[in-house]
């Protein structure tokens, strides 16, 4: 690598205009990248936002995740909460600290993971402005939009007594994948495609369009894990949620094979595994629910237990960002 | 300090829920904290967004900056860039890293900073979501967003040969503050007006709305100095800049003590200091330019030098937020 192609070398607005020059353009965007700020439509008179922060060592190791796979896991987990909020992406916005030592090409490879996973995840979608700061460590913060196209967004807090829980996307591989990472390379390399899953995480985004126009009547993403999460759902509905074993197994068989790999247990990965940004939904009784979401169980008065696992309380040992 | 109100002992959820208790509300929330994303009303149809990025040792020093000045700072800062597109901020997202042994009590003055920025700067606009996060450094992540009220956004781009330049807010200031800090205590506290605006700068936040209405023509908001942000509009404008030093003598006077002080130039500091977050506008000739702004030049044809001082080029000596 050339030290001329650093970005101490190039400086910001270089740096910036070979970042932003290689960013795919959306529907939503009336003023783009390069100005004070953006503009972006909100053709139903409101927008969706959320914010989430991945710091090097805490959220990821650059010897696991290439520019390119911290570029799309920063859209991803954004998207995620948009949708889980019923909503449909329409911006972000990307402020990136890195080492000044940092190659150019390490920067275009994380734009070409933000566009890719705009492309394969969040269709329409663009990021209208950013910043570029010098870091020691490399910190990546993204801030994502919204639009629900007229409907009621759908919240944490609307679960009620008889509704059907349900879960759209994968549980467990993103757990099994940061295992296999932190084990030996060989693991590693049998199971590529959970490992890909922690580094890509594959939101089902448009599945929030669906349960919200299915009537879903509460959703959250599950970045903390199955149990921590309808324990949040529970929490904020005044309820109480039972989760089937039965109905888990589908996913546990997805990561048994790591699982018996690594002599972990597949079930700890399915009930208390975060990062798979899959989409925890409750919807009444008799609609027809969307067929990528998988009924899991059912939600009922509340008891002394928020979440139950076929009868027995279910802790909610998830992940804390800060305690870790 | 009790060991146990460190942000470690509290976990995630109870610093969220401490620091989000703090925070006031806003007139254009639709759905406020808590949940995967929030909702907020944009009324005409689209949204402003920019986003700043504040890093420990590079951006503010923890020595200098209190919690609450940071808060103020983070507010301030990305609220300057709304007001440089003709927008009211309406909805804010704060991210937050910081060590895991900060004690809450830091925490919650940077909320109470962030509230009075947005009382005395932003009033009705709210910190609608947010993410603490762990990490040696601490790092400052905001995204800021407003409301055009049906008015197009006003860009770097549009200024006219025959506008007057003009500038909202003060200049010089900030940079003084920051060389005050740089020197010794006892300059610091002879000039603790200058020293405030580095560490709670005050941008003309509502005189960026006045300057659309007025007909502005261009505007930015300086962060990175006269010099450089006089560029920017030029460079985008396809036009030159004709600045006046005998314009400039006003903002000299207010920063000359200081200068003499510390043996430096005033003007120096006028010309290429940043972090006044001032706005920088072009008039088209004959409007009634609002009286907060004042005239300091002229546009006109492009020629080699972008930007002229007395008929002299005035180089973009400004700050460079990679190489430093």
């Amino acid at each position: 690598m050339s030290q001329e192609s650093t970005l101490a070398n190039l400086g910001e607005s270089e740096s910036l205009r070979r970042t932003i020059g290689r960013l795919i353009q959306g529907e939503y965007t009336l003023v783009g990248p390069g100005d004070d700020a953006a503009v972006v439509r909100a053709p139903d008179g409101k927008f969706v936002v959320t914010t989430d922060t991945m710091i090097e060592n805490h959220d990821f190791k650059l010897e696991w995740s290439t520019g390119f796979d911290l570029g799309y896991k920063a859209i991803a987990t954004n998207v995620s909460d948009v949708a889980a909020m019923g909503a449909r992406p329409t911006a972000l916005v990307v402020a990136i600290a890195l080492p000044s030592t940092t190659n150019i090409s390490w920067l275009e490879a994380f734009a070409d993971g933000l566009n890719a996973a705009i492309t394969e995840l969040a269709p329409g979608a663009e990021v209208v402005g950013g910043d570029i700061a010098n870091s020691d460590l490399v910190f990546v913060s993204v801030t994502a939009h919204g639009d629900l196209d007229g409907r009621e967004p759908v919240l944490r807090s609307g679960a009620k007594v008889g509704d059907v829980l349900a879960v759209a996307g994968t549980l467990g591989r993103a757990a099994a994948g940061l295992a296999l990472l932190q084990s030996d390379t060989d693991a590693k390399s049998a199971f590529d495609d959970l490992v890909a899953i922690q580094l890509r995480p594959q939101p089902p985004v448009a599945s929030g369009v669906a349960a919200s126009l299915a009537g879903a009547t509460s959703m959250l993403d599950i970045s903390d894990g199955l149990a921590r999460d309808a324990h949040r759902i529970a929490k904020a509905s005044g309820v109480s949620i039972q989760i089937n074993s039965k109905d888990l197994q589908g996913f546990e068989a997805g990561v048994e094979q790591a699982a018996m790999r690594l002599a972990v247990s597949a079930s700890d990965w399915v009930r208390f595994g975060g990062e798979d940004h899959s989409l925890l939904a409750t919807f009444p009784e008799g609609v027809v629910i969307p067929r990528e979401f998988k009924p899991i169980g059912l939600v009922v008065e509340q008891t002394d237990h928020l979440v139950t696992l076929d009868g027995i309380e279910l802790q909610q040992n998830g992940w804390d960002s800060i305690r870790g």
